[in-house]
């Protein structure tokens, strides 16, 4: 059996990230979608709440789990059992950064596979950092989270 | 008739700003050169003196008009009844960035376009940032910013 | 008026150009998509066959008008009383080479002014060779050109 | 049961080709190495060559075939049961050539997936086209191929 | 005689770093390995440690002397009689900035001269932020620094 | 004593090619300015041109040495004592394939160092190949190349 995770802050998770989880979903056994405890900055939304909203997201998906970690993501993923880290290659991202975490993580965890997906191209260019900015000025993001995401930020800061 | 913006910080306005508003100004009818009220990070020159600045720099190009803006970009665009926004596309900067704000503003507003021009090779390399650091180690930057730019800068600081 | 030339080889003429000439039909008075006749390759289609296809796509577009040129496209640009050359950013395309010939052009006709726009996210990455590709292996290549365009390859190829 | 193609000239099979197989190897149950038999350049292997080599350097990986194929990849990927295909993202290498292929192929098979793998910094510098140069001007290039690739070579050529 | 100066923050040292000054070493006759001590950002090691870190890699080298200096770089390479500026061209790291810093560079010096260096692929992801982050969460960087800095964290901060 | 080599097909000498070759005059005692014989495309200058037309544009540097070449480069490197290639990293050329070949040559040659300088941004997007496309179209190349260049192509060709 192959185990993954996808981690990430999830701060909040968009539809890039979930376009990700689908096909990660088919592609191995388990995948822990993993919130991150120990972001630096402050995140917008707090771990309960980025918990719940990709617990929402992902009802759906029979294999996916959601999890939090803190500390080294090759740390938690020897625990878990997982041989995989899944990442998603948006189009637009800082490729270099990618390549430069993987081969660290290779070096940390040699048996630890990064694998890259793409997503698909309409969800490219969508980060959260876009959608947190939308939320702030009041624009619309609805286009780029899953409707679950925007029902739950409506709830709470509107 | 078609409208543009330029829109920035413009803190302060250098020559490679300058280089694409001279190119914007022979293009399109009208060029609103607009400057944001709402930057994250504390500006080193405050918003009237950028306005000010700006002024004197496109005193001579009858078609274009200094203005300010705050919140979403493409939501004062369509207020000004403005199609274009235009984007100085430097050689060295962070053309992903160029892409994924440009396909997040077609999403809000997809009528609106996204017009990329490129400043002379001289003016390349050449940022704000850049001036800002020059001037607080009092280095040379005279060659970075059009002359009335730099007489304004002695002037309140030296 | 603001006279723009969109050039190219379209070989075939992909629904990726096609948006960039809709788009660059919005912003210029005139727009010229202007067939290379002296490619260096031998063109899959004769020149004859990509002025029919252009013509058929463009039918619609009332201020866009179908050419042809031999040489240095400034050259044919200044002749035609031309001051911007359109070209359409592919997210994915070589964005050093799009630089590259921009820089050069306007050392060579400084009056004139490279507009870079961006296609829709969805024809990015369609290219003219993909498409002939995909022909030579009688693969499925509908989705990439306009339907005109398919009707022509139909009837003459298949 | 995950099926997986690698696929590729493999003129010849390189260090970092074998890097990727043995990572694919490890991640899917069955991986089939399939060797393009419509290269439109002339390779300097002819295809029974680059076979032999293939299945020599793969003999010890238990799920890894060796096949050859023709016409669309992903057509062959359809007849094969094959859900994923497996691409070694070169550092170096033509990152975009990647994401245009994977999009297409995406367009023409929605359900086969492409996954993006990590060589050995070490081999993300080696390219076939290097090894063939080397050979040609009877340079080294024992530290870019496998050992029995190197034999063959030898045996063969010099 | 040809001096050269390698500037940085070296927050710590690391593998990376060590490997562009054994090789600047070579080239120059005279190489100033040249601490920063106007970092913007709180450093992890004080001056004095990554002082004395540096001196304690640099001891088998016999041409290269470590310093300090403030303000800007050229200013000091003047002051110092150094003509050239020695970079280390990261493979993954930001190659626009650095260029953007070198054409800067020249325009406030012209004849000092900026040479890049290519570290051993080994190092190329290594980074000064990679460490301090490693650090924090007590991961293994013993492979990206070299032995001796290694061990003066171990003795301080743990 | 420290030898270099500045190697290339030169077909013919630009520019940009003629920066490059004054800096690194400038920062090492000899420098062969070596043209490949080996090209495998057909050049359109001649070896005998080529070679005539280099020897012109560095008659003024007492330190540079015009050679030809065949074979592996760092193989003529080692026989001629050279311990540094020097590279002109054009803004917008291909920056991974200089990176690939140094990683290349270095496996080849661990004890010959690739130097990257950066050549004026004038004359970043100047490539031989722009050249000769002007050259066979009538179009005026004069700022592209030095006079005695330009002299020599006159005299041949027109």
């Amino acid at each position: 059996m192959t185990r993954a995770i996808y981690a990430g802050t999830f701060d909040p998770l968009t539809n890039g990230h979930f376009d990700v989880i689908q096909r990660a979903s088919k592609l191995f056994d388990e995948v822990f979608l993993a919130i991150g405890r120990n972001t630096k900055k402050q995140p917008m939304f707090p771990l309960a709440e980025r918990f719940e909203m990709a617990s929402e997201v992902v009802k759906g998906l029979d294999n996916v789990i959601v999890t939090t970690f803190e500390g080294l993501l090759v740390n938690y993923a020897k625990k878990m059992g997982v041989r995989v880290l899944v990442r998603g290659l948006r189009m637009y991202s800082d490729f270099e950064y990618e390549f430069q975490m993987a081969l660290t993580n290779r070096k940390l965890a040699p048996d630890i596979e990064s694998v890259f997906l793409m997503p698909n191209e309409d969800y490219s260019y969508v980060s959260s950092s876009t959608v947190r900015e939308l939320i702030n000025v009041r624009g619309d993001y609805s286009s780029f989270v899953p409707g679950s995401v925007k029902e739950h930020v409506e709830n709470k800061y509107i």
